[in-house]
């Protein structure tokens, strides 16, 4: 029997987590996927991420509810608009109101639980400070100080059992890159949801901080974007 | 009109987080109390921690309701005995059953979030590293780079509006020690709740770590416990 080094897969269901599965994958990691619903108003991004864990046959999909509208104060999980992008240029010069408090560091600190208890030592996440909304909660800087406090954390890291790293393969590509990389790792983007804001039925807005990246990302890298948007012009 | 700093307050109902709170009321900030329910067998703290709030008037108290559960292997959320102990020498030497995975780290995260919003500068944890369990999370040096990366993690850290301090005026003291700090300011320690495996009356174990750790610190203080107890003997 061949025993494969385990990972946990932070997986939205958008294009960049999506990305870091089909890489864990194709290093040969036994993916153990963590989504969260958070209240989000994107919740149908949990779709997306049920269908890629589906594709890609992980061994497991843990979906964990977590309650941030208690704490609030972000577009994505409160009644406040999410903003309209009029210029791309601006995007990551001032950090949104999607911003959601310390999102991303309550989600690793989830994902340090579970690898634990399977003895992992990959975390992997989609973070990226290329192409991305200024969330500070996606820097390097922050990556690296997270790991670091990770491995004191535990019980497995203090007993030498496990080393954590916070895997960040997308964090210095452009969305353009991310796209091609998995395109060459089979990803059917088709699957994914990116959008802050979708219609009722679903459709990405095509405006939000995301959609944007999303269609400059399949433009530049000459791929025709299978995202079902309301608004088809541009 | 005065306007108070606010701190995020880590109540779990317990000796120390009880403590702690007196502690940051006495520094005259406004409390914003946050208290989780994680599956723990000891869910009676949840009631401790209501009656402490409102003792000390809280400005806030936030439960939140987390699913440690699913992610499992502690005795404190899973089908798992909570160990008794004959030797007080013995608690602190190996990490124990007891320990939660990451569980400071995701309080922390949660803390993280709450003190954003609030534009909190400090959040204020009971751990302690001298009569303490063996938890890795209690360690200085753990609370040192949560700290660290918790400048790194939030707009507020970012645009200049907080630099979060994670306050642990325990650290260092013994039990006895807490003790006597609490009751100069004025804590009820009947109203807290320290058993990790309480009966089915919501009377304390007298054996658990947690247990045997508080009749000690009570007993070296020369302060009558006033703890019920499944078996009065000692």
């Amino acid at each position: 029997m061949i025993v494969r080094k385990k990972a946990v897969v932070l997986l939205s269901g958008g294009l960049d987590s999506t990305t870091i599965l089909a890489i864990a994958k194709h290093e040969g990691f036994e993916i153990h996927a963590l989504t969260f619903f958070y209240g989000q108003r994107h919740a149908f991004e949990l779709q997306a991420a049920k269908k890629v864990a589906d594709t890609f046959n992980v061994a497991k999909h843990l979906v964990i509810y977590i309650d941030l509208k208690i704490i609030g104060a972000s577009a994505l999980t409160d009644n406040i608009d999410v903003p309209k992008t009029k210029d791309i240029k601006q995007i990551g010069k001032q950090i949104p109101v999607t911003y959601v408090p310390a999102r991303n560091t309550i989600f690793l600190s989830y994902a340090l639980a579970l690898a634990e208890v399977l003895l992992s030592s990959d975390i992997f996440i989609g973070v990226n400070a290329v192409d991305y909304s200024g969330y500070p909660d996606c820097r390097p800087e922050y990556i690296k100080a997270f790991e670091q406090m990770a491995n004191l954390a535990t019980k497995a890291g203090v007993e030498g059992l496990t080393k954590i790293k916070i895997r960040t393969p997308l964090i210095n590509m452009t969305k353009e890159q991310i796209i091609k990389k998995g395109l060459e790792l089979g990803v059917d983007y088709s699957l994914t949801h990116s959008c802050y804001d979708p219609s009722l039925e679903n459709l990405a807005c095509g405006k939000c901080d995301s959609c944007i990246l999303r269609r400059q990302g399949f433009k530049k890298a000459g791929i025709p974007d299978p995202t079902k948007y309301v608004l088809q012009s541009s």
